[in-house]
């Protein structure tokens, strides 16, 4: 067991100077030699990954997101190739002045530095960030869950040879132990690490929010609202409803409550229920939309408790608030909201800018579901994550967030 | 003594939906009648600062931080004129993309929501920091100093007129009371408060830092650095070194430090000591340094201890350190920088270029003064602070940084 993770902190440190000004076609080169060795090693990966398996439960449910088969190796090397295809962040002028004492002020973006992450048992995080890390010129500290660790330790070598092999200080990618207690190490290092982003569940982000010294940005849960307001065409409701609830429940961006105005209520439920039923949904009912699904006797009722709304459900389940309008609507999502991802559905226009403007969340929708908020849907090449907090980055961001900006003075001589 | 600050900042946050919805005339027109307030109400205005004068031991050096006097409050109108001619920051269209599914998918700028600013004794930063966030769409949480609290009430009594007349919510600008204890209330109001940012002194930022959970913007201290290489014109690196310690010590980009090659260090200190000693500037020079001083008669020399290097002087003192070239100055930079403002003084365009690549600073300058890192200079308008952080908001940083993004997704019933 370590004791300190600082020597390695350093050393990252120290290394991220070497990734910063190598090349852009270098880094590229590094992208595409980790695809290939990863191919060429793929039968060593995944006897490594077999150990970390075996010493999972059966039926554990994060089996299938630890897993590493020939197929997602190949996908992890061709999400390299798609990085390595993404223009470079770093280095990019932003503004560019000269005043009138002759003073070039130019503002550009430059690497962030030392960028750590802390994750769970997902081995492509190990992957994915670690490219992108080296795409924008940063080093990367790697602080994987202890169930993945036979896998990341072979796939953060192969990264590191890859590195090597073209003259890059190989701890530019650095996997730290994982000791619970070295956590709070990685977190008050703000003389090594510029930048903490969690990538995991509730719980694992919140501690990191509670503890981190360094700055963070919070990729967090979704609390995801859809209100079907009273103009609403009820059938593109009822389709948008059902996909954001059922088309992938354990993700952020899927459907937690059902908003309905009461003027519309029965005659919504009436055609959303076989859609959600079809999909065995429990839907936790409130007063008023109880007495509407047990009319049709839908088969997974329950009466929603206070804890129901606000509540991420990630699974076959949501509940439904009636309200008298969209002042009541916003209040409801203003209380509850995580901020992450809500949508309107109305053929009133003007009402659908209003909710776009006043709904404080990363993503606001009108008539579409919110599982599309998504980096990839977005356009912004690999995620790095869904940001629910408002500095930096807000929503998907990826690549060009993993930057910072730096003025450049040039003068000849010139004093204040 | 007030218990608890949540209903103050619960309002703030209500008071901030009021303000985000307000044209942008209107914005303007509430800064403007601040600004016609202020000038009607100077005599009171006076009046209540007397009293906090008063209570100010004679002699105390914030004294002057304190005053407000007639032309003071005409400055202050000023610059509320000058902020509600920049342009609004937020409801900016960053991009805008429609997918091959029809949804349009816009990134815009958007108000934060609430800020909170913990501040010290400068009466303008209430006045300035409220108008910022009101141009910006935002409410202003304002945590001044014990010292100016007479001043700030009436001062935040007249913005709060001002936005009352043109019906926005008064409680968008809030003055918090200043009992110490609820500062700790304010830096973990996450529900309530979008951002926090620090103005002080660094013990005041430190404390920020150590306890927020609130995202923090730091403006932190400048340990700054020249560095003189062999090849400077000499006479301009004298002249740029001594306007960078003496032209205004007290602030965070003034010197505190020289560099200088062990090469033309004789050369050079011989001509910057006479420029030095006429502002009776106090010098801690290291080994190779002091016995040049000590043979021209240096009449201010010291020898340098471990602790004057990294020390931000905010004095007519410095500190100078010999290096060997190039390498050994970057690494002595790396070591001891607050990551504030450095320079290099060279008449080696490409080693001015790497100097400005490889610095990790807010501002890197080649060839002038780094008391030139200033908001005003770089022609931002009005400045909120100089960010020493990386994320957000780097080196000085306005209006235009106190927005967020978001996602504003337009459909017509797509589903994923």
């Amino acid at each position: 067991m370590s004791t300190t993770i600082i020597p390695l902190l350093e050393k990252a440190q120290n290394a991220s100077r070497s990734v910063k000004s190598s090349a852009d076609a270098a880094k590229q080169a590094i992208l595409r030699r980790i695809g290939a060795l990863l191919q060429e090693n793929a039968a060593a990966i995944m006897a490594e990954n077999q150990k970390d398996l075996d010493a999972m439960a059966d039926g554990d449910p994060r089996k299938d997101r630890l897993l590493l088969n020939e197929r997602r190796i190949r996908d992890l090397a061709q999400s390299l190739e798609d990085i390595a295809m993404l223009p470079d962040p770093s280095g990019q002028l932003l503004s560019e002045k000269q005043l009138e004492n002759g003073l070039l002020v130019r503002k550009v973006t430059a690497p962030l530095g030392v960028v750590g992450v802390i994750y769970e048992s997902r081995p492509n995080v190990t992957v994915d960030v670690a490219a992108l890390c080296i795409r924008s010129g940063n080093a990367a500290v790697l602080r994987g869950g202890t169930d993945a660790f036979h896998t990341n330790t072979i796939l953060v070598s192969l990264i590191r040879r890859a590195l090597e092999e073209n003259s890059i200080d190989p701890d530019a990618v650095v996997l730290l132990p994982t000791d619970r207690a070295l956590v709070n190490e990685l977190l008050t290092a703000t003389q090594y690490v510029d930048i903490i982003i969690p990538r995991g569940s509730q719980q694992l982000i919140d501690f990191v929010r509670q503890h981190s010294r360094v700055p963070v940005i919070e990729t967090g849960a979704g609390v995801c609202h859809t209100y079907v307001e009273s103009s609403a065409d009820l059938e593109k409701a009822a389709n948008i409803v059902t996909n954001a609830k059922v088309s992938r429940p354990s993700v952020c961006n899927a459907l937690d409550t059902v908003i309905v105005d009461a003027g519309i209520a029965e005659n919504f439920l009436l055609l959303l229920a076989p859609s959600l039923a079809a999909y065995n949904v429990e839907i936790f009912a409130d007063e008023a939309a109880w007495p509407i699904l047990e009319k049709v006797g839908y088969p997974y009722l329950q009466h929603a408790a206070e804890a129901d709304f606000g509540r991420e459900f990630l699974d076959f389940k949501c509940s439904v608030k009636t309200v008298d309008g969209p002042e009541a609507a916003l209040s409801h999502i203003r209380r509850y909201s995580s901020r992450h991802s809500e949508a309107i559905i109305t053929q009133n226009s003007t009402l659908g800018e209003r909710f776009q403007q006043e709904v404080d969340a990363a993503a606001v929708y009108v008539n579409a579901s919110t599982r599309f908020t998504d980096g990839g849907v977005f356009g912004l090449g690999a995620e790095i994550g869904i940001s629910t907090q408002k500095l930096h980055a807000r929503g998907p961001f990826a690549l060009e967030k993993l930057v910072t900006e730096k003025w450049i003075v040039t003068g000849d001589g010139q004093t204040r």
